[in-house]
């Protein structure tokens, strides 16, 4: 039996929502039963009726979908609710689900403000849900990959992390023109306090987290409005002083004119690199001492569980953004469906409301540091 | 309301069965509601289950298949069929459900023989039904793109042609080692009489066609059976004499050790060359007469209206081999939905039943070739 | 005629002195008469022999090679000495030389000290002689051409530089093992207050004001000593302030494990961006604001005359590092013949002895932010 | 000392010339001494003033140079000359030089004729000469590291070669425009009864011939002339038959537009191929029969002796093809130094005089080949 889910965003002009669909749908693992798409209700019925949904489950705001969802019998009302609002709805969106005893996939940062973050946390825990944050980037199999080799210590002793997620949308004041995207994201209100850092740096930071399991002791940040007008940063440089001293380095772009999307992580230790390109997915680059390197790709050479078992294709038949995100979703449904089990595993592989609190910290720390000029504490543990 | 389509093969082990199930659920434009999974009923029965079918349309055989599907009221019966079992079954299958009015998606090679092919062609076009074959390669945006490039004349007047189709998983004579994809590619009674050309090198040849539009006048082919033991070539060169004297270079291998699915085509003009690579299709090369280059993305600097309309993702966002093979159904969808129409526009942007005999034409005629050491005359037209 | 040239170090175990060597002899305008090339002078002798050096014109140390050159006949002393020493020796050889009314070349970092560095500029403006610092990276065609590129305006106003120069050859204690290079480097005696920052950091800040043009107005440096045991920094990270508020990034490892001398710059600015790296150097690529690419080669489309000019092959015949060292010894040769002439020309394009005191300047201040752990004001004109 | 060379051919407008003089530069083992540099005297004078040499020793033709030169003391008189006429001169050239009793380097093709360089072969080998033929492109470290490779059985049982030689330079027709070089390639009295094949086919077997060790057994052409107007073919394909069954594949084109000089080997075996491409010529692809791949670079993990003694830099510092060039020259200058020695060691690693006669007969074979439209014999064994 597929999950039934519903989704709360991603009506007309959403660049998001449609990716969250096609992820779902990708394995069959999924159907979307409801929807609220739209803060206007017109334009929620409109995408609701494209994608064929009966229309008493078409609602008009996200309240309505929570109640009457929650009224339906168990066997057919959404088990889990994917938020792809603008970043402000985010926690009252989850929260008012949450209480309803639905599992949550949302979109990142999570919450505007840390005590946000947290509530959901602890929302979260407290009700044993799942909650999936859509950091995506860590589903594709060669960050996994990437994971595995550092884990099993094939770079010996961690010394040195660069990331860097570089963009060029931004480098017109985009959203004085009208284009939707940019025009939630560049406004405080619904944006939050960031730009860069909310919409690109938290994935650079969360791929660290995720492929080194290195937390942050101390940040600096340096943080830049380039573009004339734009009312929060477009650009961004944080130095990172990650556990045990690693040296860390992340810098983040919306105005590095002509990237497309480029997300690059690399890892030094003491016995080997590695480098991997969201732009060239399947593929991570090993860096032996001797300055010799190793190609994996892919379905070809890698040597995970994880890498060998997100994948479905052999190797040169490209994967990509889609099968990565459908990813997430895929180990999302499987918890989903070992809810409640006194016998469910270990947590499985996808980001949870603790990596959306650590994201949303970080934002906020490099903010502060920013302002402050200086190096400031980092540490953190959200909770749950 | 979507496409209502049954599958035949696809069973356990299957490798281009879930591909073509992933296609065609990432757009929601189509629904699984039969199949005959395998030629043993328990296996059928199996895999249907897994897919979540209703039992009563898992079938123990395609000519019961198609028998009751055809039965079924009319809004309720499959609209299509998806053929994905080895090559020899191509045929009859394909015929069994075009005789019963259902339209087909069928992989390549078409049949085992020309006549087969034509016969498919023939029968097709009697009926009006849609036949679509799934050299998917040319569902790639940038191959659309390259395409468009060639048509509007950026080229300049086309010289040559080099399209290569390197892999290395027949390295080792894996079909006696039970692995089920190499037995029956590596059987005549089951894949004909060509390994390498039927499997990949017939890619290579429709996308040749695809991108420049060129017919052969004659074609001079060396074929090789390297690994000691196999039935048929497992390796193959192809000279091709394409129309206006346009020099055309084949080449394909099933034993290129380590190539991992490297299908390459590169097109040289009197004012330009394109150059793409399958591995990296995210990406279309514009090579200019002064050696410097103009490298496009899918979704960056693309022109043609194809390009731009068969992609989900923005620039920088990975599509990869399934949202390929997604954009051949996707478009299949959009002529069974016109099918019947007095005012249905020009033929949908598929390859099409006349492909696919091209497909097998183009074989045989490079088994003729080696056979006789020499050059022979390839012109071809199919029926319809 | 060839240009007499001496140099002093270079001798046995020597990594730079040879490079210098072949760099002279290239275009055939040098000839290598003198020399003191060790310390030690018994090695001086055998390197000079190896030369095949008049055994008269071998010295026993720098001060009595610049006081017996001087004295002989014009048409027979050397016209300019070349100095591969540690860091440590440049000033005073230079000075020596210099005032002996002899030109210089002079490996980086200039000086040990921002004094020395002036004292330098100083002396070479009174006495009207050339000093070039080989910070021999900007010798590059393509580096030119990306020079170009901004001055005559593609790329619309600057907005952000990244430039990176990553080595891995540091990552163990070589400086404990007796390799020479590490050694000295190692040892802030001869190398100075700081290793990465001297070595290739300065190369690094260099190439960017090369390309842009631009100074810094303050900057933030954080530096690191990663591997244990080692007496100055191995890594660093500087956050430059750029004229007009160009946001720059520049870092620098010795411990980037693998890499092998990646320096690799790209500016951004509101029309298009530039990416250069050296370890594929016949190649930039310019980037436009729609994500596409212009990839310009060596002898392929590049546009400015100083790109043509300093190069020697036809594209896709690859020129490397010896070839640009090459260009700023036949830009000093042409400097050199017309050393002294009412009319010469504007400078030539190589780097200067205030070049050289930039880049001493940057280094201490760099090291100076680090200790205070904030933005310090960088703005700098070296005396000349 | 220096071995004193003479050089006929390089005058005003020649691109080969200036390139073995600075490949004889690099290393500081040769000194230019004598030239006839031009069949026009005055072109010869002004070519040999520039380039320093004693007005007694610019010679008006070659077979004054020659004599002259055999007349004077054999501590002074030329050891060795270099020829780099065009190809219809060789044969003379060669042959009055080596009847005097002095070395040659000579530019490739060997000869027009097959006979004449059998001719030369004998002559060499009767008077005990060194004759270098500079198909230089074998001269890359990571060429020498690549037939380490296969002979070291790394690649297992060789299967496969694909060899590619791609230039686009001549897709206008050039010759007609006075490009001196086009000129003379173009015009079959002095280039020979070929074109793409003598200038870079020729090349390609050779590197075939030298990574792998392979002799042909038989070949099948396909020439083509492109261009309207042009006298000879500017593309071809050769199948190769090579020994042992090794499948070969040689391409060779003059208007594959835009590429700029691509010549690009692959080497499949039963354990691994290998693959390596002169415009990014630091480097060698390793692919493993698991689709992964290493990637060796100069001076970072190659492992044969060769590789490490043909560079002169680390790793990450490029090296191109005037390295590449002078380590044919510094071999031959070994070869020079101890020939006539008894105890003189295994010949040195340059292409002689009998690598010349195979390339002259691959092109004549090939030519045969397309004339009859069928495999010919293509065994071979040249004198010596």
């Amino acid at each position: 039996m597929r999950i039934r889910y519903g989704m709360v965003g991603g009506g007309p002009g959403a660049f998001i929502g449609p990716i969250h669909r096609m992820a779902a749908a990708l394995d069959g693992e999924y159907e979307l039963v409801a929807g609220a798409f739209s803060a206007d209700p017109e334009k929620s019925r409109e995408t609701g009726r494209a994608l064929g949904l009966d229309a008493a489950r078409i609602y008009d705001s996200y309240e309505a979908m929570a109640a009457e969802e929650a009224a339906r019998p168990a066997e057919e009302r959404i088990e889990i609710v994917t938020i792809v609002t603008p970043n402000h709805l985010h926690h009252p969106v989850a929260k008012t689900f949450l209480e309803r005893g639905i599992h949550v996939v949302c979109d990142k940062p999570l919450a505007t403000t840390i005590e946000d973050a947290e509530e959901l946390c602890r929302i979260a825990m407290e009700r044993d849900l799942i909650f999936a944050v859509t950091y995506n980037y860590t589903g594709y199999p060669m960050v996994k990959e990437a994971r595995d080799r550092v884990r099993t210590g094939d770079l010996g002793t961690l010394r040195k992390v660069v990331v860097e997620y570089s963009q060029g949308w931004l480098s017109t004041l985009l959203e004085a023109e009208g284009q939707k995207q940019a025009e939630w994201r560049g406004d405080p209100e619904r944006a939050g306090i960031s730009s860069a850092l909310a919409d690109i740096g938290s994935h650079a930071y969360d791929i660290v987290r995720y492929v080194t399991g290195l937390g942050t002791r101390r940040l600096f940040a340096d943080l830049g409005t380039v573009v004339e007008g734009r009312r929060m940063e477009d650009d961004a440089t944080v130095l990172l002083d990650l556990d045990g001293g690693v040296r860390g380095l992340l810098f983040a772009s919306q105005i590095a004119t002509g990237e497309r999307n480029h997300l690059r992580l690399r890892v030094y230790g003491s016995e080997g690199a590695l480098d991997w390109s969201q732009e060239n997915p399947n593929r991570l680059r090993l860096v032996a001492v001797d300055g010799s390197e190793r190609i994996l790709y892919r379905g070809a050479g890698t040597r995970s569980e994880a890498a060998q078992s997100h994948t479905r294709l052999p190797s040169g038949h490209p994967e990509g953004f889609i099968e990565a995100f459908a990813n997430v979703y895929r180990n999302v449904a499987s918890a989903v469906r070992s809810a409640g089990d006194e016998a469910r595993g270990p947590r499985a592989d996808f980001p949870t409301v603790q990596d959306g609190a650590h994201g949303v910290h970080f934002i906020h720390h490099a903010v502060d540091s920013h302002g402050a000029g200086r190096w400031i504490d980092a540490a953190y543990s959200p909770p749950g």
